[in-house]
């Protein structure tokens, strides 16, 4: 039952063990793209209006959050700034703003919250992060490659096994359209129907195509090619006529003969039925699969001119975006490792004594442990023993009158429950010795 | 000159090298809340108008960015949520909410943007980091101890040294107000004019206190305690009829002994002066100055009823805020490492040769390296090497067909410009040792 204290509607707060794992995730991300080249680039929350509306059409408008003026411009009910929508906005600003000072081609990943007010639901969310990896300045295959390489390597990192990247290409596409004798107008109609033959069967898209307008056997002969066996072979040869679409396939064998050494045979297939549905795209274009989940986790392609429709400088552009907020619902809750409890309490018998508790904490931190001194108002053992069992410490340092005249520290294992008195000097050595045995 | 192209006003691009020492810095100081045993939580960057504001009076209210109702409500022009302004209104929501399953006491950090519509300036952003840590439900001063300790050994770990963190008492406080017969209702305003000791002369700020209704030979005796050479001795002295106030010192005694281990004496101190604005704190405070830097670098102290004030339980509370972008300031470029260049070009020197060159440079980041293959259009040697001193790369793996004849890659150094045949099966091996020859 939503509460008055739970977040807004489609946004999350992450406590420690959601945050250890998103954290790790991140990490494992970026050391991937780290090593291939890539620079971060974060950018602000919220872009001007005018910079953020009006680049996806009115559907994107509706689900930008705007941000109201301020002071005297609030009773305007206007609104001069808004949320990001998306991380290639914002990539086109900086190249606008930046350009110059960025190196050639400009390898740039970027991780980071985006907004949109779409309806909430699984997996679905108004506030959710990012992952995009993009190329800006080459045209050549060997940057749609080394995207894939990436995307791949980071998939791999993250300990995904079962996922299948699917290749297409939008030359290869309008070839397609070109040798099926698709007029121009009717092109992106067609490869939106062609887009549902997973879900529908091919009677139906054949009716779809011919309510779209195209030639009976025109849609027939597509929809047969398309859902043939042997569709791909089919596809090369029929392409054969068409410029566009030879050179797609070209581009595509380029794009599989450069990534082989990365990406396993198996796990990456040209797939004529991908058509991947946003119209910036120009070249190879790629959706990735995981077993057992419906929809892509994760995607891109090329996009060419995209980056001067957002208002940035007109360079050619290919990237992908990982859908990390899927990947995270597929990944099991130990991949990060146990978020770790605290390994070492300590007690505090009494002020006195809490001089020496805090340097104790200390010693067992410069054994690279995570320590906590106790901070409740009971002087009492037992109480404070509970205490260190409840936050599920690995060991419990007690420091009383009897340990301070002795000058030792009474170092209680609560797993085995036995205790050891080891001099108050070394318990650093002690504790990191017992760690290293612990593995 | 502000361009279209600029990021918002108050908002900042950060491009790879600033990326590179925000992240090093906040990874710092993760690992350090980490050792102590905080937890990490992150909410949204919006909450409810409701939640957020009224909470810290109407200046504060100003400098929220309200997000517009969208839909058929956009028209209103009312707003329905707002982004974060502090971290601490977010936890209030976070321990009514989920206080149930967090421990007791809770300790977290949470470092992450908040955004206020507050003129830019020097220093002054409208989109910065907060960089929060709290215990939650604990009264003890042992809590407000590891909060500075926490605080201390974070600012060490940046490689701050020169800092001092000034340490009072809300409690010693009020009992100064008692002892020198200032009426309640003139309280806050007599400490916000001892707060300002610092710019304005002894009287000066005795003029502001008469000119505030309290009375000449008080202002003048409560001036002169204040701007002694042995100020605090007197202030000790003077305390000993108010119960508040030796209960506010014997707290501070308490907080300074238990801190001692971890905080060398010269680096904390009682200073009687340092107020500290806001009016929610209930007993020790303390503020961390930088040599050389006007204002603090941070501050905290505790906050008893300020949680349910804005909304949560009613549960004692203490913590410290890092001033990190102040920090960042002054940390030097360097104390990241520099952003790593790219450690190894790869040549891509013909389509045919590029699953090769993608496989050395596969082979350098399997030797922990950073590698790029050449994404450009020229099949030229010379030009390629051009690229990869441009990027200043440390090696370059030239593969062409004489290396591929061969089974051989050149590796060049870029350094000394000597080079070396290497078998292609033993690059990775080749380049760990000499990067490891590199330290």
């Amino acid at each position: 039952m939503p509460s008055q204290f739970d977040p807004p509607s489609g946004t999350r707060d992450f406590l420690a063990a959601d945050y250890a794992k998103r954290e790790w995730a991140f990490g494992v991300l970026r050391s991937v793209f780290y090593s291939y080249g890539f620079e971060p680039l974060q950018t602000p929350a919220f872009e001007r209006v005018d910079v953020l509306l009006g680049k996806y059409g009115d559907e994107a408008d509706k689900l930008v959050f705007k941000i109201l003026r301020r002071g005297e411009h609030e009773a305007s009910g206007e609104a001069d700034l808004a949320l990001r929508y998306d991380m290639t906005v914002p990539l086109a600003r900086v190249m606008a703003a930046h350009g110059g000072q960025l190196p050639t081609p400009y390898k740039r990943y970027a991780i980071g919250p985006v907004w949109r007010a779409d309806r909430p639901g699984r997996g679905r969310y108004r506030e959710f992060t990012q992952c995009d990896v993009d190329i800006l300045g080459s045209t050549s295959p060997l940057a749609d490659a080394e995207i894939l390489c990436t995307h791949h390597d980071a998939m791999a990192a993250l300990g995904m096994r079962d996922f299948t990247i699917l290749l297409n290409s939008r030359k290869v596409l309008a070839g397609l359209l070109e040798v099926s004798d698709v007029p121009d107008e009717l092109g992106s109609g067609v490869l939106t129907s062609l887009d549902k033959l997973d879900k529908m069967s091919p009677r139906e898209v054949t009716d779809e195509l011919t309510g779209r307008g195209l030639a009976e056997q025109s849609a027939a002969e597509l929809v047969a090619m398309m859902t043939a066996e042997d569709a791909a072979d089919r596809i090369r040869t029929a392409l054969k006529p068409s410029e566009a679409g030879m050179a797609g396939l070209e581009e595509l064998d380029d794009v599989l003969a450069f990534a082989s050494s990365q990406i396993p045979p198996g796990r990456i297939a040209f797939s004529p039925r991908m058509v991947r549905g946003l119209s910036y795209y120009t070249g190879p274009i790629w959706e990735l699969e995981a077993a057992g989940v419906p929809g892509s986790i994760g995607g891109g392609g090329r996009y060419d001119h995209l980056i001067q429709q957002l208002g940035g400088p007109d360079v050619p552009a290919t990237g992908t975006s990982l859908g990390i907020e899927r990947i995270l619902m597929l990944l099991p809750d130990e991949a990060a490792g146990r978020p770790g409890p605290v390994d070492v309490a300590v007690t505090v018998l009494g002020p006195e004594l809490a001089e020496a508790s805090f340097g104790l904490a200390a010693q067992a931190r410069s054994a690279g442990l995570r320590a906590s001194v106790y901070l409740g108002s009971s002087g009492k053992l037992g109480k404070q023993l509970r205490w260190a069992a409840d936050l599920g410490a690995r060991w419990c340092l007690i420091y009383g009158n009897a340990e301070r005249q002795a000058g030792t520290v009474t170092v209680r294992d609560l797993v085995s429950a036995e205790q050891e008195a080891v001099p108050s000097g070394e318990v650093a050595e002690y504790l990191a010795a017992r760690a290293a045995a612990d593995g």
